[in-house]
């Protein structure tokens, strides 16, 4: 996001996020997920109530409350208005025997329907709300399983590539309603897709939890974002309350309740509150980093006693940006890479063993890493046409290194990487460095102190720690320190579902993380100007990279 | 309502609710009405938010709820979805200070508005959801007055006289949606109409409470009433949660809360709840009693320790049963009406000093009693044609007593009173009396304990006490202790808008009411045998009326 007079830093960050291509991709990540489930959102809760007697003049559903209270701890739940005669009639219907279906939204108990005997399953829908991509997983609340997962591209692409274009085109005639409509429909056609695939029907979902940055939470919500992007980028709000389903057009349970993720500020919002409860940083005894790479770069320090957190404003998306060659983790994406020092031949893997079609975030850092270790480009990024040999060759914009040629693509143009490429992935790395180095630098922590460093996004789940350590990205720390949680976003949108317990701490870790902002901070400005070689202008601070002088 | 093999007492209640014809003539009756409003349902509170800063990061909801807190005795208030974009909106517009409008739901502030200043009134509107007629009133919640009163016929009627015949139409394929509709219909025009009296535009109704009978209750919400006339009775809801106003389809403000009395059962609805909390039967330390004629005959007895309820279930409404001369008090009913004991003329007024059309309840109990004391009828209810003289004709049904010829009547037709009309009034009124005595035999109390008899409905505004005790309707006591309160139910509806210990006090009270089953009661019949006569067979119990033997 940029405008309004602010200094904005461009982190064009090349890691899109990897989708999950089937599978349970993200199950190992949930480390901190409770599999003992002690409160997930909604619950089918076994009752018998006392049939109705002319000795006892108590309404159904007063008598359905009533035997709900011990398990609700004495607290009567509430009926919708939408439910009141749906629930009645399958009370009765099942003779006042079954499961009752309780939602329990924000810590009060909500009766939205009743069963003849408890289900099978409890399908909810955990959503990460990206900018350009969307990732949901449909978790059974009752037996904690993930039934199914499924992706797809935030149609709101079509009104702007990125936040800033939407946030302005929100703001012409009826853009925020189409943007609000967009997003809604896009949440639908998953929600239909993992129910299908699950063998259920849509309003079958039972729960939907969004985790998701503070303007796509706004555009979900239908709030508008103007203010988002202008000094003091304020949000309309950070911790909106769950709200049913229905009042917002999705198309499962009408009751469903849709509980988002709170977000601390506009440039911190709930997908990295997602974070921290997926990766547990707020419960750790000792210091530890969480580092997220989507459209955005954001990183978290902390432990169990405080939080700090700051985000670096990003341009246009990575698709956008690095047009040329650079394209999301899927069939025929360059995941990995390898350059041989001496022939510098380039063998490389792509997704499904495909034809390459272009380089995915880790094959990026690993080309340039490789690059920069065959003394291909220099310490400033800019390739050495004397080193290159026949891949290197002169375009409209500069060079071009073609890292496999149009005989051996999936459509038979060159996957290449320019000089642009590569002097927005040197800014990328450097403010990422600048980013690390600042927070740690305001909380009086050196790195080495840090007991883990969580890294998130696909940036985390297909990056080798160490072809970022080379470039200058990540500190130069022993790689076990390094630990991929994957989509922790989604992660913790799923642990919302399962459990009160990650609900209660979302809530309370908005509230306490102290956000530094640092577009207005000198000390970033500075360090961001040092990061800006490989690995570092001062080369101490990587004693494990090669490091050639005088070129 | 009557069905499914019940014994029935048809009681053909004479005496129709009498409506307010404008001004304020209930405001007389809210004598437990509390004019220092500590808690209306809705409430203005002034508030001013520290304007957004780049030192805090909370968004503007957030910042206005922390702001609300103090008010809220530390509850933070929930901002409903269709709300949250409008709220969010005008906090920003007013310069994050002004006046937020907060809901009390179920002791759950509810965040519903915000304006740039402490509005001049909160209009609220009361609903007395009567199975013929509609009454309302819109009040101020910030002054306590009442800004206007309309009535309506409950449009019901179309699809059924009573309550009973409504049940079976609602079975009839989309009968409840028929039903449903028409009352919400109903409820629009009333709430349009006292808007446009106080110069409001509907929208501005920001709140209403719904006081009605348990089936009226079912068809406002949209429930089967199928249960209700059938044994064991039992109600699907006696105490449904309040809602917003959008949920029922309501033309009031969206989010304006519904609060519905609640009821005990099938046979004792919110009308009556806001009958005792009108009455404040429920607070005095000594005895009372509140009797409810409307359609039918509703009795509670008690104090603040204990109370014990019946209800006579009525057949067919008094319209069908008494159409040659019954008629709602209305611009033409006699309301009341003397018989010169010698001369026999009969003296008359009417409402509105308008030509006679009909009689009404009060003017009925008027007449019999008149006709009784001037011996043209015996102590059964009987004419006596030798005492009548040419008033008395004979009729294809009966006799039939020309009250008002036609040559002075509004529409040329005579005034009359029939045998079946005043055999129908002997039945009312000997269950009246059977019902008094049966309740308070079972409490063990005797008439004479009694602090205050309050007399409700249209039944108690007009009717003189001593010509009901003449009749043997209500017992015979000193007339000081009989305490008319008009329309408790609307009464009633009014003081839970305005004071949040009303609330609290209806739903106690419904759970606190012993309900006695009268219609399977054999003691009530013995002693409804018994009422047949004027006054009584027992001459004992009515020592100051006159009782004329050998006839």
């Amino acid at each position: 996001m940029a405008g309004g007079g602010r200094a904005v830093i461009f982190l064009r960050i090349f890691f899109p996020l990897r989708h999950s291509m089937g599978g349970n991709e993200y199950t190992e990540h949930c480390f901190s997920g409770s599999l003992s489930m002690p409160f997930p959102i909604v619950r089918a809760i076994p009752v018998t109530a006392p049939p109705p007697s002319l000795r006892d003049n108590t309404g159904d559903l007063d008598r359905l409350k009533r035997a709900l209270l011990p398990e609700l701890t004495g607290v009567p739940p509430l009926v919708p208005q939408a439910r009141l005669a749906a629930v009645a009639a399958a009370f009765r219907r099942a003779g006042f025997t079954g499961a009752a279906i309780v939602n329990d939204l924000a810590g009060l108990p909500q009766l939205v329907d009743f069963l003849p005997a408890p289900p099978p399953s409890l399908p909810a829908m955990a959503l990460d709300l990206g900018t350009t991509h969307l990732e949901a997983s449909l978790i059974d609340l009752v037996h904690g399983t993930v039934l199914a997962r499924a992706n797809r591209e935030n149609s709101q692409i079509r009104h702007g590539a990125d936040i800033l274009s939407r946030i302005h085109f929100a703001a012409r005639g009826d853009g925020l309603t189409l943007l609000h409509a967009g997003i809604i429909e896009d949440v639908n056609c998953l929600a239909i897709e993992l129910a299908k695939a699950a063998g259920l029907a849509c309003g079958e979902v039972r729960a939907l939890s969004v985790s998701g940055n503070t303007t796509m939470v706004h555009f979900f919500l239908g709030l508008d974002p103007h203010h988002l992007c202008r000094e003091p980028y304020i949000p309309l709000v950070n911790a909106p309350d769950p709200c049913p389903a229905a009042e917002l057009g999705l198309a499962i349970h009408p009751a469903a309740p849709v509980w988002l993720l709170p977000s601390v500020g506009s440039y911190f919002g709930g997908d990295l509150i997602a974070g921290v409860l997926a990766s547990g940083l707020d419960l750790g005894e000792q210091t530890s980093m969480l580092i997220d790479v989507g459209t955005n770069a954001e990183v978290i320090v902390g432990n169990r006693e405080w939080l700090i957190a700051c985000a670096g404003a990003a341009g246009p998306a990575l698709e956008g940006g690095v047009a040329r060659m650079g394209m999301r983790a899927g069939p025929g994406a360059i995941e990995h890479l390898a350059i041989d020092l001496e022939t510098k031949a380039i063998r490389y893997s792509t997704i499904g063993n495909a034809r390459p079609r272009g380089i995915c975030g880790s094959g990026i850092i690993d080309l340039v890493a490789g690059l920069y270790l065959s003394r291909q480009i220099d310490i400033r990024g800019k390739f050495r046409p004397q080193a290159t040999g026949e891949r290197l060759r002169m375009g409209d914009e500069g060079w071009i290194f073609v890292v496999v040629p149009g005989e051996e693509s999936a459509d038979g143009r060159p996957v290449v990487l320019s000089q642009v490429d590569l002097d927005a992935l040197m800014r990328s790395k450097a403010a990422m460095y600048a980013i690390l180095t600042t927070l740690l630098n305001q909380v009086g922590v050196g790195f080495a102190e840090l007991h883990r460093i969580y890294v998130a996004g696909a940036f985390g789940r297909h990056i080798a720690p160490r072809q970022a350590i080379v470039l200058g990205m990540l500190p130069d720390l022993p790689l076990a320190t390094y630990e991929p949680v994957g989509n922790s976003s989604l992660a913790g949108a799923e642990l919302v579902l399962r459990d009160g317990a990650a609900r209660r701490r979302a809530l309370t870790l908005a509230k306490k993380i102290t956000y530094l902002e640092l577009n207005v901070n000198q000390e970033f400005m500075l360090r961001f100007s040092g990061s800006r070689f490989i690995p570092h202008t001062d080369r101490s601070l990587f004693p494990s990279v090669p490091f050639f002088e005088g070129e």
